[in-house]
C-alpha cells in the first residue's frame, strides 16, 4: 500500500487508518429521549397519530419525517475510485465519505448503502423497494454500461432525484470549468474541438452535458481509438455516441484527433505525449482527470496548456464532484422535483462557473472544493430551474 | 385523530408533531470536514487506502467502516402498531423511533429502512441485497404469517444477527416478567398452566420462548379458540403450534382454556370477561399486552389477579420491546455473532429479569423502560451466551 503523500500535504497511512475506525458517520436522535414523556411523544404512543395522519395523506410524510431530507448514497462496488470492481464491503469508506459530504456541505442526511449484487435487475429492484425511505438516490461507483441502464431504469421507477454522480456530477463541474476556461482565453464555449478521452460513464455524461450547452466539435475516443458511426465493434451505448459526435468523421488514434483541436477532457487512464500536444492548437485547454496520474504529466500540461486542470487536490483547478452534487440534491429536494432534468444539471454548472468568475483566473477557473459558497448557490439555482420547468 | 393522554402525562397532538418535523433522526460526520486535508483522510484520495485494505481483508470492513455499528430497521408497513397496513411512508415515523432508541440506549446506528413491497420474495432479496451495509438486521412492524417465512429465509441467507422484534423482543420481555411474576407469587415457572390469545407474530415467539424456558402447559387461542391438533382449519404455522402445546388437548373458546389456568398472556385484541377471571385460579397472571386497550379492564386486572402487566407507559409493569432489542443487538455485535440464537435470547431475557429483581414486588417485575442498567446487562449477557455457544 503506497503512502498518500500530495504535494502540499503529509498524510499518514496510520492518520487515515485511525480516521475511519468505527465508521465515519454517526446516526442520532434529533432530540433527547430521557423521559418517559419524550419517549411518548417520539415513539408509542404518540407516534401512531403521526402515522395516522401520512397514512391518511401521504404528503405529509415528507414534513414529518426525514425521508425527504435523506439521499441514499447506493454502490455495487464495481467501480471505485481509480480501484475498480472490489465489491461492497471494501466500497463502503468510499460511500460513508460521500454521504459526510451531503451532511457538511448541504445538511443532508445520506445512507450509504452498499449492495451484494452486480446484477442490474437485482439492483434496480432494490433501489426501488427501499425508495420510501429516501428522497433522492445517488448512485455512486457502477461500472459502464450497466451504470447506464441501472440510472435510466431507477429514474423511470421514481418520482423523486436519481443521479449517478460518476457520470452527471463530473460532468456538470467538466462544463463549469470549461466555460470559465474559454472565458480565460478569450474562445467561446460552443466553437471549441474537443477531444474526449474516455467513453464510460463519465465520457459519455460530459458528452450529453456539452452537447446541452451547445457545442457541436466532439471527438470521443476509447482504447481502439476515435469513435466514429464506420466502426462495426460498436457497443450500443458507443453507436449512440458514434451518432450525437465526430461531425468531421475522424477516424484514427489519438494522434489523429488531438491534430489541431484546443481542447482535451481525459477521463481514463493513458498517456498524452509531447510529440501529440506540440499538434494541439495554440494554447489548448487541459483537462487530464485520471486520478491520482493524470493523463498528461503536470510539466508538460504546464508547458503546453493555456488553461490546466486536473482531479487531484494538490494541483490548481481541481475537477471535484464535490462542487455539484451536494447542491445538486439539495436544490432538487427543496423545490421537491420529481426528478433531475437537463436543465438543472446545466443550471448546476453555470452556478460553479459563476462562483469562480468572481475570481477568475487560468489557475482559478472553478471554485475550491471546500468553497462554501458554492453548494447553496448550486441548490439556488437547481430549485430554481425546476420551478422554471413547472410552469 | 385522537389525542394522547396517557393518565400521568397530558401530551398535546400539536407537541407530538412538532416533534416529528424533518424526521427524528440525523446523519452526521464523526469529524469535521473544514480543510482539504480532512478532505484527503476522509474522502480522496486517503479513502482508496482503506478500501485496499478491507478489498485484501474483509475481516477490515468490521474496524474501518461503520457497517458493524449499525442496524438497519426494516419494515413493509403491512402490521404498524395497532394501526394494521398502513404502508410503507405512514410507517416510517416508527422505524425513525426504533432508530432512535438503538441510538439512546445501545449507541449504535440504526437506518430505518421502509419497503414499497409486501412480497415475501422481494423483502428477501431487497434485505439480502443490501446486508453489506449493516452489520444487523432488525425486521419491524411485518404481518403474520409473512413475518415468519421473511425471518426464517434473511436468517438462512446472512451470517449476521436478525431479529423480527415484533416476535422475539415481545418474547424476551414477557418471559423475564414471568419469571418475576412467578417469583413474586411463590410459584414455579415452569409449573404455570398459560393461555395465550393470538397466534400471530408475538403469540408464535412467546410459545418458542416458553418453551426454550421448560414451561409446557401452554393453549393458545386464536380467533376461532383453543387451537389443538383436531381442527381441520389451521394454517402451517398454527399446525406447528397445535404439535407443540396443548398437552391437555383443551377444546373449546377462551372460557374453557381460562377455566382454572393460572396466566393469561392477550397478545391480540379481544376482551376477557369477569366471569372468566372468576374461573381462572387463584391470584392469576395476567399480561393483556393489547395497546392501547388491554384485553382485561385494568380494574377488573387489579381486582382479580395476582401480577398484572400492560403494554401502557401509564400502568405499572409495562411489557416494553426496548428492554430487549437494543441490548441484544449491542450484545451481539459486540460478540461479533453471526445470528441470534434461542440461548442468546434467554440470555436477555434472564437479564431484564435480573435487573427487575433487584426491587421485586407485584409492581415491578420489569425494569422502567429508560431504566439505563438494561441495556449493558442484556449486552452482556447475550455476548455471553454466543460466547457460550461457540465453545
Amino acid at each position: 500500500m503506497t503512502t498518500v503523500t500530495p504535494r502540499d500535504q503529509q498524510i499518514t497511512q496510520d492518520e487515515i487508518f485511525a480516521a475511519h475506525e468505527g465508521g465515519k458517520l454517526v446516526t442520532k436522535s434529533t432530540a433527547p429521549l430521557t423521559s418517559m414523556r419524550d419517549l411518548s411523544i417520539a415513539y408509542t404512543p404518540g407516534v401512531a397519530d403521526v402515522c395516522r395522519a401520512i397514512a391518511e395523506d401521504p404528503a405529509k410524510a415528507r414534513t414529518y419525517t426525514g425521508a425527504g431530507n435523506t439521499v441514499a448514497v447506493v454502490s455495487d462496488g464495481s467501480a471505485v475510485l481509480g480501484l475498480g470492481d472490489i465489491g461492497p464491503a471494501a466500497a463502503m469508506p468510499v460511500m460513508e465519505g460521500k454521504a459526510q459530504l451531503f451532511s457538511e456541505f448541504a445538511g443532508l442526511n445520506a445512507v450509504p448503502i452498499v449492495l451484494d449484487t452486480q446484477d442490474v435487475d437485482a439492483i434496480v429492484e432494490t433501489v426501488v423497494a427501499m425508495a420510501p425511505s429516501f428522497g433522492g438516490i445517488n448512485l455512486e461507483d457502477i461500472s459502464a454500461p450497466r451504470c447506464f441502464e441501472v440510472e435510466r431504469r431507477v429514474k423511470e421507477r421514481l418520482d423523486m432525484p436519481v443521479l449517478h454522480d460518476d457520470q452527471h456530477g463530473t460532468a456538470v463541474v467538466v462544463l463549469a470549468a470549461l466555460r470559465n476556461a474559454a472565458q480565460v482565453l478569450g474562445r467561446t464555449l460552443t466553437d471549441l474541438q474537443i477531444v474526449i478521452s474516455g467513453a464510460g460513464a463519465a465520457g459519455v455524461a460530459i458528452v450529453d452535458m456539452l452537447l446541452e450547452a451547445g457545442v457541436t466539435d466532439i471527438v470521443v475516443l476509447d482504447s481502439k481509438g476515435a469513435i466514429h458511426g464506420d466502426r462495426a465493434d460498436l457497443t450500443p451505448v458507443k453507436k449512440s455516441l458514434a451518432a450525437r459526435t465526430n461531425p468531421r468523421n475522424v477516424t484514427g488514434g489519438v494522434a489523429d484527433a488531438l491534430d489541431g483541436a484546443d481542447t482535451f477532457i481525459g477521463v481514463s487512464s493513458g498517456n498524452i505525449t509531447e510529440d501529440q500536444l506540440r499538434h494541439m492548437a495554440h494554447q489548448p485547454i487541459l483537462f487530464s482527470l485520471a486520478n491520482p496520474t493524470p493523463e498528461i504529466h503536470p510539466e508538460l500540461a504546464a508547458r503546453y496548456g493555456g488553461v490546466v486542470a486536473t482531479g487531484r487536490s494538490d494541483l490548481p483547478n481541481q475537477i471535484n464532484n464535490v462542487l455539484a452534487f451536494p447542491g445538486i440534491f439539495r436544490g432538487a429536494l427543496d423545490a421537491q422535483a420529481t426528478k433531475i432534468t437537463p436543465e438543472m444539471l446545466l443550471a448546476a454548472s453555470r452556478a460553479i462557473a459563476d462562483v469562480a468568475a468572481e475570481t477568475l483566473d487560468a489557475g482559478h477557473i472553478v471554485p475550491q472544493a471546500l468553497d462554501d459558497r458554492v453548494a447553496p448557490a448550486v441548490a439556488k439555482a437547481v430549485a430554481e430551474a425546476w420551478d422554471n420547468g413547472q410552469n
